[in-house]
């Protein structure tokens, strides 16, 4: 297998479960991690960092920075995905995007919201250190990473939490 | 009441359920968030925006954005708490920073992380839309905001997530 052959991140697809909806009729705010948290789950596996590559070399991914865009509302009867594209990565870290998506059947697939994460190669043990990624696994990661104009175009991005005065 | 009952929000002590303990050992980011949203809901009731008042005027807060920075891990058997502050607030805007806590005995009580919301003012309905908080409750919102140096000394703040190369 080579690095050509993980060109796209798989879509996660997401079961919204009825005690993820709140007072206000909508997917928790919350729950939006979690359903990130699970597609970031199986982008590791996507990209060999699965529990077997876990266990046999005690490293993981460390979440260090999450920033999360709530654009529409999502309801219980909406099928939720989540696309996962690699913005930016080096030796060690991985900036993941994940665009959130529902089906609005006239309106089609409308993005409602998007989330990134910071993720930080570590060693776990006595004292958790950072590690390179296995060279195979960094030829992936480097292969699927958006180009520098596909990641400036990715949005809304992160950005200062503020409130701006109108 | 006055606006000066409520000078100080009240600190919400979290539950860690096993469940949300991940293969790493530690709380998933994931949960950060769930404990932050009940912590919401608490800072919620606290200014007058329980559900008796959501009922009754069909006003709500909506998540726009937010940015959490994971400083440290958290286990199953640390007492986690979270302390809210207005880092600043307009008529129909609250910008919220939550920050984690958990005692470690030896280092005291030390920060794991924080996270920060902007939340939004909505009145439901067929078409929700902005609203203003009323008159008593945009009074004690004001009363309890920290001042620009404090809320500049609030951090780590939400910035712009990149990687930086080093």
């Amino acid at each position: 297998m080579t690095a050509a052959d993980f060109a796209v991140l798989p879509v996660y697809r997401a079961a919204v479960e009825a005690s993820w909806i709140d007072y206000n009729g909508h997917l928790r705010d919350a729950y939006y991690g979690v359903v990130f948290s699970d597609a970031v789950d199986a982008v590791m596996d996507h990209l060999g960092l699965h529990a077997e590559y876990r266990e046999r070399t005690r490293c993981t991914l460390y979440t260090l920075e999450q920033h999360t865009h709530f654009l529409h509302e999502v309801k219980h009867t909406d099928a939720l995905q989540v696309t996962s594209s690699i913005l930016d990565a080096d030796g060690k870290r991985i900036h993941l995007g994940g665009r959130f998506e529902v089906d609005r059947r006239d309106a089609g697939l409308i993005t409602v919201a998007t989330s990134e994460v910071m993720l930080l190669h570590v060693r776990q043990g006595e004292k958790p250190a950072t590690a390179a990624f296995p060279e195979d696994i960094a030829a992936v990661i480097q292969a699927l990473k958006l180009s520098p104009g596909e990641s400036t175009a990715w949005g809304p991005r992160s950005r200062a939490l503020e409130l701006k005065r109108r």
